[in-house]
């Protein structure tokens, strides 16, 4: 269950509007890497969670407090919408560029749609979606994806800090990139954990059969672009960081196969064989076949 | 520039036809970790790669490979579908119940659309989609997520291994979990080579400036669940992985911050405010306005 | 800010798996008119209020509530899938036809990307979009779509509720469809309580001036289909609910008016035009403007 | 069957071109709440309909009237880009800054991808889509989810009227309000026309077992906020508008429940649980299986 | 403008009904080439039209046309889904193995969301969307792409008549797939009707001038594969079909240039680069820019 | 398998950057007529293609150049990008108009998500997708759609080339355009060439057999609209292009049906029905079945 209380983490308020820059912010509001991505994710992690403890309260611990970055975003957003302009006044943009600057670059549906407030949507108006969350069941791979997304998240964060002058939004700002540093050392962490409780290891998943996958070619580093600099990297030589095997570096494939011919499906799909032409009286039987179907 | 020849990187032929298995391997085809997205994120980072040598040659080097395996997949997939049946066959269901699930699992529009063949799309028939790929230009964030695309990659071959007992299936999936092997070694050791060069630390951008930021809640653990178990982990306690900081536990937030007061935006966005009611000299007025405009 | 207990409003725990039944709840988790869509429209109007008080804690007060309806139905489902089968087993499905329509019917994603576990998406595999939220800012439109929201969600529920026979899950549809009819109640209620406290009237906007609409047309029904018996209805007759005005039945319209010429955009658009038949002088011209640029 | 007449049903000729309108009312056609939405949703209610007579009629009498809307809208968008600038120009923005508004505020798809014309797409370049579309087969939660369109779709026409100040664009934009006026009467009347007729009351759907619902919730304000207002609201005290039950109110919630314990899915599926550690001699006998598999 | 009249062009009523055939049917009724998408993409490009006269009659006189097919293709389905099993039921489906293939073959959300009802969606229950329509104002480019449009759907028709042996069903589809075979033959023809006219010419857009154009490579066959029979075909040698060039033959490119130097965006984009590394002072003067902004 | 090359087909280097323009070019980059579709496109139908021999190694040869067009794009719009400004600065604005142009008109998801890179989206950030791909396996369908891909993305090429004047950026664009005029040759001829080879015919799928359509509405042209021009078209008269008919003209249908009655579902499915009014006992028979369920 969750509970909300009417206070924020942290202060989120503009010293003034701008319509232009609360575009912007809807991308780390509902972006890919936004923060209703990293609430959602952690939270379906925690539900198709297979081991109780530790993990588990982490998870959820962290994705309660995402759910309140969401609503610090929506909230700075809605008040910098505050003096949004309508967006006709011919006359004012003679008057004053800026305010071209602002009918050219704000969001529209942020003011038709919304009536001056925020949206689950990214910064050129996509839709939050589903897809975005990653929520695998294992471990070691989905502290990944969040490292990923908390560093992702921490980049644009820091590219939107240098995009305003504004000191009441780059507190807020400061705050989340500072809780953005916490989640990465958090999540890196939390893998090094796992491995050290022997639940899992590299390469993931790490308990599907070795004498199953075709070995020769787990440390092989096939190049199959002519750049050769990438055959000085550790990658292409010396042990493999997952302990099992020793990387070497081939200039394309070390094995091929032919292709196989093409597939004949059931003629009632009419794909384009050339059976018509080349066997004739199998042609003429199928076409009977298929004046009967 | 891209050439292709006309043969696999390793063998893709089925021993026999089935329909509902190559609905499932659309998943690791067109889904959001299958070889598309790694062909399609890998290049992207090439072109918008800002440091040539090693790093862009590895990235070209491997992201060639994957439009290979793409290739190997759909190829794969149009075997098992060459047999396909049309789906209609009530007498055939109630002699062999197979068929009932072949009917059920199917991806009816590789039967209605491609006539049999392969398509862009995952294993529910939602097709690719461009934000499946991740590409910042901050290469430590980046190699994370493909580190990350990676494992998720090999763990849904995995579990496609054990759904299918086809020995030519399962020598392809050999193959693809070999070499997600490799890659996932390679992305992590990527990793460490950009921290020995120098080129990036954590916490992830290591440059923007640690003073701007929030740092007194930079490395605490604020648990917004009650869990308490994740009060025990290392990422509430002693010094942080990026090497900046010390941990510490906290239930609940450190900092609060009241809500600002509800926004008041321009009449003419026609939204709902208390102000007709409480204060009807300015509501006539505004409405005066509103009819003026 | 939102805070989590680990313990759910209502039992949520089948007696025996159905992963059949896992994919139908998707869709009251993440369709269209599911929990997360009521979770997210409850808060975004929330913090696009420009209201304070009673209408903003109340909604707040559910959206919270919400979410924890998001958290039953995905732990139920990953319940539901504790045992689902990997879906190879040409010999079992001979055996039980069960196993065919299992086998059929199932959401391979929940299998191949979620390791038997809950998804943000719809029944059919489509992913939960920001686009299924709406928050306008004008509470009685707003309220209106909160209504409509509870009352296609109750319908779903009641649905799915005859779709099974476990006794868990029957449980808890029980308890959700309560949920729904306090809900319908309240937002009803609500649209009577912002009418009664002069904050909006019918039509939505009520104050946008009425001197400024065609008037003549506000309240005639206009009949494009040549169906007579809509003529009929109280919508046809008499006096309008909103009190402005008086109802007319017309077939078809009582205006009309000529469709304006097409459209001669600048040349460089490459549109088709009769241009260099009909005047082929000013064609040449225009060609040779085409070269020049 | 539809029949089409080259004639408007109003004027749609603007005074004077502006592209940056145009992408604005792309909103009204092409986005959630425009005309494509609501003609879509009605034909869809009426051809899922199980009631003949004056609902059919109605349904399909308005439907095809919402199609002829769809028109006006895009022949007033492709004439108002009938002078669309191609966007190149620096020194035109230099020696004006509308120009550079213009520049800014256009949608590039319309004149890239149409030749300065319309497009089925929202302001943002959102594709229209079909899960816009609410047709239940449920009349009374299907008109309300009607009343909802046109609600919000007269509060975006009202907005869109104060943002621009060509007298052609407002003389039709006066008219869809009008339009849109006597829609939202009529289906609210309808739906009391539903319930006068006894088709359906309240809690939709009505006829679910009430002895099947946990009645002991179905009348409680349950407050997940800590907003105390909202509990001097008649949705927390006196009878419910249904007719059914009392409401009372709570902060927080009147029952719970232990969250079941993590699921353990078949070791296939490789999700990470804490098994190979707890009982490392079962692990193995795991580990056995999957090689064996 | 749009009239209704309840009326069908043709018959379109099932013998039995069959779940799983109305979800086929969604396919070309809601997906990429159904009704939906050549009623929309006709109207467009005639709203779109920069010719008056017998070019946009004609694809007025097919959009409306077009209409009434969903129309056809809705009731069908709805007629299809009217003994929808609710799909609980393991007793049925151990007695009957058809059940099976029904439980696992429907569209569960025509049952769920629709009430068994027809959808705008196609048969993986993907929403239809704006983007399938082609409307760009060159018409031999439109035509071309609604004789491709009406290709692909006769192909779909013809597939799904063989997947259905029932009478009714396949009387519709007779009729459409007549309708098809005229439509085909009708945008062909109207593409010669434009070249005869003088109005476009191949290549579109044929007045962009030639000039303009780096003609050396206009007529080349460069062949990135290494299969050689391409080399035989009749766009390899011999004059082009547009009457401006003679073909050859490549393999490979005939031209080339070297890639450019990876860019170098502003350091507060927090890209990774090697100047830190490599030019140590001018990174530590970006750095204190940095700390500065 | 792909084999990838560090240098470009040709000249891809833009002589000064210019932010508004890299966001146009992403339209033929990663839109719906952009390289990566014909890339995609034709490499899916040389994997489900069922003839070997000329018609697939031109498929291959030509897909396999798109990828490297697709790499043009995305190295120019990285180029154009390369001083993209960060998007503040109230002065700049007011010095010079031409900022307030660039700030309005750029994609912010480049700069904010990609660190000023280049995305696989459109030019409205819509991100690409599956669902723009065309494959069936009918490759007289297929090459129409093929044509008609190059013909819209030559339009589009050359609307983008007058809205630049960077002599870089025209160079590339000029051998694009060239590159198209051979692709829409080449798919034009190779339509020529099925029909010489007699491996298909108009009307597409043209062994589908004749005498099970509806022969008697294959070439009348039905006038759904009330334009009279297209009466005098070569479609409405004169014998049809597949040579198996003659074209007849018609005001409206020569077929009608009647409307079928409304389907009357399960009752547990809730639609609204007007039994319970009409048959009262009926209709609580029906009550008591819900009951008991």
């Amino acid at each position: 269950m969750f509970f909300h209380t009417q206070e924020l983490q942290f202060s989120a308020t503009p010293e003034k509007p701008d319509a232009v820059y609360a575009r912007k912010l809807q991308e780390v509001l509902g972006g890919q890497y936004g923060e209703i991505s990293v609430a959602m994710q952690y939270m379906f992690q925690a539900w198709n969670m297979h081991v109780p403890g530790k993990y588990r309260d982490l998870v959820f611990g962290i994705g309660a407090e995402e759910f309140g970055h969401v609503e610090m975003l929506a909230t700075m957003i809605s008040q910098l919408l505050e003096k949004a302009p309508l967006g006709v006044a011919e006359a004012a943009v003679q008057d004053d560029p800026t305010v071209a600057a602002v009918v050219g670059g704000t969001d529209v549906q942020q003011a038709i749609v919304a009536g001056a407030g925020a949206r689950p949507v990214d910064s050129n108006g996509n839709p939050w979606q589903g897809s975005y969350v990653t929520a695998s069941g294992n471990l070691l791979a989905d502290f990944t994806a969040n490292a990923n997304a908390e560093m992702q998240g921490r980049v644009q964060v820091a590219r939107l800090y240098h995009m305003t002058d504004d000191p009441g939004v780059r507190e807020m700002l400061a705050f989340l990139l500072a809780r953005d540093t916490m989640h990465q050392n958090q999540w890196l962490r939390a893998i090094e954990e796992l491995k050290a409780d022997g639940l899992e290891q590299l390469p993931v998943p790490s308990n599907f059969p070795q004498g199953k996958e075709h070995t020769e070619v787990s440390y092989q580093y096939l190049n199959f672009s002519d750049g050769g600099q990438a055959g000085d990297g550790p990658w292409a030589h010396g042990p493999s960081l997952d302990g099992n095997g020793e990387h070497s570096y081939h200039d394309g494939p070390t094995t091929s196969a032919p292709m196989p011919p093409p597939t004949r499906p059931d003629a009632r799909f009419y794909g384009t064989t050339d059976l018509p032409n080349a066997v004739e009286k199998v042609a003429g039987a199928a076409q009977d076949a298929l004046n009967r179907e």
